[in-house]
């Protein structure tokens, strides 16, 4: 008996352990995981690390208010009220950061007059009928600026400042009901609003902070680039043409492109926030952030037709066997190889904030190749050619060409914005800080000749 | 001397008249405009203005909280929790209401317990170290969380929780220095967000409610039908087959898919907050929403195929001369008319919740259509063809032919959607609640002939 129940027990201990065991397996299968994700997520955008550092600086910045017994004394309990500012207010990039804070301290300015106000014309009205003329007026406000928050323009612009308005103005009114101090309270709200936006704004601009202007200009400059290196590898690879070593290379840069599909809110946003930074290196106060969803608009337009480019490569490819169909592959892989050229020519520029000339001569260059491939399809010598298999490669070519059409627009709106910034010459010639004069460039030409080409392009506001 | 004084007099009274007038002018003009666009928004989605009305109530009814004396004492001041939540929890849908109400109730709850403990360990270290402790909690506490933000899985399920958190933690841990009752003030902001968020989840769900994930299925399936609609319309439009009014009719459906091409962002979103809400009508908790996803990235891949069609249209068209030439561009009619066909029957069998038997034939049409169009191009019949004038004729067969089999490869997913979600059959003889078996279906061999197809697609999470 004894015995039996001592086995029990060792069983039951055995079990335990191997249950601990197990359960310590997983926890640290489970670590380990979490771990490497935020390795990756870190190494994805090491600024991240900063960021999050800065907002807890900003956080216990902030919360010195409660300690020191003088500020505590003036903001009381209130005080409160900037944690929560920097909580709600920190973001990313100084563009957002601005713009929610200089929104939220509008919007408490104008929320809490109005609340006093209303507050004001309620009293008049005795204690019995101030809670319903309250109630009344929080209805009408909260309906109608809700309503507000839909259009188009404000939503884009200062949906969080309506949204604060709403918030200030009901918490104002109603407290008023309780709290006859009304004005005291709407002013300590306001105070340690303004105090906690102006902390969060400070310490994200003064510790190396991220520009969404310059996100932005990066963005467009590598979205550009995404698919210059695509078109570059495009023709080698879809008439097998690259020696063995070199396919692996530029096989990486098929895929790269298919984040350009998707860019247009990203850049919409972006844009709408860049406008509230200050001027900041080569971007100025008031830089064309519009012109970079034009270019945004047509790169995504590009990126579109090279998606069907890209379905061709997973298709069975065609064997050049005929004479003239193999210089029609030749003149396509010319064509795609000095697209890609030719892009990456202007993301380079752009990126670099100058105004590349060499740009011209490649348009010269692409066009020279279109017209290559347009002759040799003039000769009619088809007399062999099964028109199946040929399909796919006048498809290609039909494509290309509308591609290089594209490129020629893409040079012209980025040439546009390089004379609407005041980009720098990249011409040996003329001093590095002097800004050339757009209108004489042989790329204008190009430009009036292709601008019916995207005008049925629409923009946010 | 009097009477010039009395000529400047007049005037400037003139003078003050026509700038009144041009002001009242200017303000009228202005009025009207905003009363323009507010209908217009109000058109464009006439539950706007009862989301808005419905804001307005759930905040009057939070702020009784501050009228009635009881509800007072028990809350006192901390009663502004309740108002801020309606405020910042309201949703335009019952999916976003309800899943950022129950993070901020679950993250208050978390946030709070946390501070509590950080505050008595705080305490141990006695008056002086307390603030030092609180200040490095916080801080660590702000860091660690913000950086979880960045975690994509974290940010798509619960980034408004975690922000939730870090407000709470903050402001309970810190006001704890001064306020002794920390264990007191925690409970009532928990109890006060609770309040707060039930009001908003209440009013959204019990008053016309706008369910997200309906909004989803709608969404995707009237993707599919402007698609449907644009090839419907191009092959006629394209080859000038029109009658004189007919055209017209069509002509409106050529640009009507532009906005599928920007689609990822917000239905990757709709499916995000759909899973938050209780069943409704045929979506059960748990309807596979992610399966919409699949098919809004075949849908988007497809719509970037007729935008390299449309771009077509713009193009000088070709003169179909040769009889063989013709031929072709009949095959091609009947692609395009056949593949819009069988776009908008699915639509309108996803859209109804049946599984559409008809489809199956559809797609056999459409796969004879093209064997059609393949057996043409085969016949070696080109001598007096000028390659350049046949080139766009051919991208179109070849990107007609790439749509055929998206739309297999749609239809496929719907399919599998259908199956699913338990879908009814449109089949007279089974009786309309009875679920179809999915496994027997003609179409599941068109499933596992192109389930290669679409495998390098990739979702969020």
């Amino acid at each position: 008996m004894g015995s039996s129940s001592q086995e029990n027990n060792n069983k039951l201990l055995s079990r335990v352990c191997e249950l601990f065991k197990s359960l310590q397996k997983k926890f640290r299968t489970k670590v380990f995981n979490i771990v490497e994700k935020a390795q990756e997520v870190a190494k994805g955008d090491p600024r991240r690390i900063i960021h999050s550092l800065k907002v807890g600086l900003a956080l216990t910045f902030v919360s010195l208010f409660y300690y020191f017994q003088p500020l505590y004394d003036g903001l009381g309990v209130n005080a409160m009220w900037a944690v929560l500012t920097v909580v709600v207010v920190f973001e990313f990039s100084v563009g957002a950061t601005l713009g929610k804070g200089v929104n939220r301290m509008l919007a408490t300015l104008t929320g809490g007059f109005l609340a006093v106000g209303a507050h004001r014309m309620a009293t008049l009205s005795g204690r019995r009928g101030e809670p319903i003329f309250i109630a009344i007026f929080v209805f009408i406000i909260a309906s109608t600026v809700t309503f507000m928050r839909f259009f188009p323009t404000l939503k884009a612009r200062c949906d969080y400042g309506l949204s604060t308005f709403i918030l200030t103005f009901s918490l104002i009114s109603v407290s008023g009901y309780r709290d006859n101090e009304v004005l005291h309270m709407a002013h300590q709200r306001l105070s340690t609003i303004i105090i906690g936006s102006c902390t969060a704004i400070i310490v994200c601009i003064s510790i190396w902070p991220v520009r969404v202007g310059e996100e932005l200009h990066n963005l467009v400059c590598d979205n550009i680039e995404r698919l210059g290196k695509f078109l570059e590898a495009f023709g080698g690879e879809y008439f097998e043409e690259f020696e063995c070593g070199k396919s692996d290379y530029y096989k990486s840069f098929l895929h790269g492109y298919k984040s350009v599909l998707d860019s247009k809110n990203s850049e919409e946003t972006m844009a709408q926030l860049a406008r509230w930074e200050p001027s900041h290196g080569g971007f100025k106060f008031g830089h064309p952030w519009k012109q970079y969803l034009k270019i945004g608009t047509l790169t995504r337009q590009c990126a579109y037709k090279i998606e069907t480019l890209q379905c061709q490569l997973k298709h069975s490819k065609i064997q050049a066997s005929v004479e003239l169909q193999k210089k029609i592959q030749e003149a396509c892989i010319k064509i795609s190889t000095e697209s890609g050229k030719s892009l990456k020519e202007l993301a380079l520029a752009t990126k670099t904030m100058t105004q590349s000339k060499s740009s011209n001569t490649d348009i010269a260059n692409l066009r020279k190749a279109v017209e290559n491939l347009k002759t040799l399809l003039t000769i009619n010598q088809w007399e062999e050619v099964n028109l199946l298999e040929i399909t796919p490669l006048a498809a290609i070519a039909s494509i290309l060409m509308e591609v290089v059409q594209l490129i020629e627009n893409i040079s012209e709106v980025v040439h546009e914005l390089a004379s609407m910034a005041h980009f720098n010459c990249d011409d040996a010639k003329v001093s590095p800080k002097q800004p050339c004069s757009s209108k004489e460039g042989p790329i204008q030409s190009i430009a009036t000749m292709t601008i019916e080409k995207h005008e049925d392009i629409t923009f946010v506001e």
